[in-house]
């Protein structure tokens, strides 16, 4: 009771400190929330929020064969050298916003990848067939955990957002989330990078294969192991380590909500940690969020993935907390407060 | 019809230039829209877009000692003040998304401001009461054009936004756009910064005396000189001398999309030039934008003016110019597309 009554305290400051500000009560809206959050993770009123990195984690998916999505899974690794030479959407807005970028090779299929500035964490050459066998091993699982908990744990920036590349890795994602969540995976079952209805249609079903495999519902830890990928569970485990370390974390969109569902599946404390960068046009997303109570910021009908979202977003998160930090009070800037 | 066909072609070669990028197609939603529309505006599928100006313009209403806002019209001469010393949420924000901030006395109650960088284009000092009278006289509103046109054309800046201070401008923006729009003044009356119910219900029946006095629907320049304000009149010319010169204009809320409506109805060619940042919380923004066709960007229950949601919107802008500059192609990455 007495954590509950100085946390209600701090969130009464919070919010007192910011109407203080010179502005008309409420006007700076969602900005608003997201300031009481940095504040609340951060237990100050004035956080320090300056720089933030972008940790994107890329992994093939066994699933990917049985053909649930519009591209071969060879892009997973064409994507990630497209990333690290800088002209992939992530990297452009990357660099647009100030972000700094680290790639991690969770599992790309095809063997090691040779470059200098990649982070090699390589679990497997891509997951098992999820349709079919567990996508993973207890072992591998278990790794992905660790590594990305020292990924999250060691990352040196004030804000850590996330990323994903693997080509059907919005299958795993609707399999996790619909076996956290105990719901219907056909609901969160989408069409990805654009498969057209028949693709939809074979997704669909495979879909439903791969779920009578196991029971409705699932803790975190069996819904990686069993779906994958190993780019969800390192993001899952990086997650916590960013949080243990007192950190925001930028959420992007379908996939790495799966993975924030899942961490707060393995501790539920991380939860004030999530900040939502937006609500992505990949059906599932909707409810997933809808499942972790989530203020998102932007709604702009994006489904790149790559953490382009969370890059898009991190400005106006950064504004938040300048707000904070930065912007005056009626008391300081002798301005006359309301008749 | 010539000139159709050509716009017709350029808009279809900056889609396939857009759907050659490595992404889904389509992925990154109203990114794309905003692309699209500053390769149309700069005419070149590769568009420089790095600097921003905001444009941030203030100004006095007679209307409000009539008793239309919750603040005294002394708030609008504290805040410019506040604004120039770094501490009002414009000044926060521009720094935080690397704005420069031009701050505009176009006729605040009280006398000449003395402060190094601020602009001195006052036309008077504070308009007339419009609910009586015409806000301004004839000369007063050539001379917010004049002034405007040549602060649009002389802005450094590769986009131009614009932001407003004015205690009461949210009841001129609501006179101004209804009568330009011909539709009911009541519909587009807010709270502005924070009215209860007895204060709207006042303000609503101060609209209607003021609309009553003349003609439902009115030419803009009508309806800037009898509504005003100073500030609305001179943005609307300075969004007329910015797209002149070929740039983007970024649209902040109510205040600005009335002074966008003016400028338009001045001027059908501004219209493409015209990037809308935000849906703010104040009612009446979205009639004006739907009257628009405007496609907008945040949605974040903003309602603070200064041009807050304009610097927010900035850097997604200025991200969508990127990924057009340096987002690589299937054929340039060697990624394969869709089979």
């Amino acid at each position: 009771m007495e954590t509950r009554d100085n946390t209600t305290d701090f969130a009464e400051s919070v919010q007192a400190f910011i109407d203080g500000k010179t502005k008309p009560l409420g006007s700076l809206g969602a900005i608003e929330k997201v300031a009481a959050q940095l504040a609340a993770i951060s237990g100050t009123l004035q956080p320090e929020i300056d720089t933030c990195e972008l940790i994107l984690l890329a992994a093939d998916h066994g699933i990917a064969a049985a053909g649930v999505s519009a591209y071969p899974h060879q892009v997973t690794r064409q994507m990630v050298l497209n990333i690290l030479q800088g002209g992939a959407a992530s990297a452009v807005f990357a660099r647009s916003s100030g972000v700094s970028l680290s790639v991690v090779d969770a599992g790309v299929k095809g063997g090691e990848i040779n470059h200098p500035s990649l982070i090699n964490r390589r679990l497997g050459d891509g997951t098992a067939n999820a349709v079919v066998e567990a996508a993973m091993t207890v072992e591998q699982y278990e790794r992905a955990i660790i590594h990305g908990q020292a990924l999250g744990e060691s990352a040196k920036s004030d804000v850590i957002a996330f990323g994903e590349m693997g080509i059907g890795n919005t299958a795993s994602a609707a399999l996790v989330s619909a076996k956290v969540l105990g719901s219907a995976v056909a609901d969160l079952t989408g069409r990805g990078t654009g498969l057209d209805d028949a693709g939809l249609a074979k997704k669909r079903e495979l879909l439903q294969q791969a779920s009578v495999r196991t029971a409705p519902k699932l803790a975190a830890a069996d819904a990686l192991r069993e779906y994958g990928g190993f780019e969800i569970a390192m993001m899952a485990g990086a997650m916590l380590g960013a949080a243990g370390t007192g950190r925001p974390i930028i959420v992007d969109g379908f996939i790495c909500s799966a993975a924030a569902l899942c961490a707060r599946d393995l501790n539920a404390t991380i939860e004030q940690h999530l900040i939502f960068a937006h609500v992505s046009a990949e059906q599932g997303h909707r409810q997933v969020l809808e499942a972790m109570n989530a203020n998102v910021i932007l709604d702009l009908q994006l489904r790149l993935g790559e953490g382009t979202g969370g890059l898009l977003a991190w400005p106006i998160i950064r504004a938040a907390a300048k707000m904070l930090s930065e912007m005056a009070s009626f008391d300081d800037a002798g301005v006359s407060n309301r008749e």
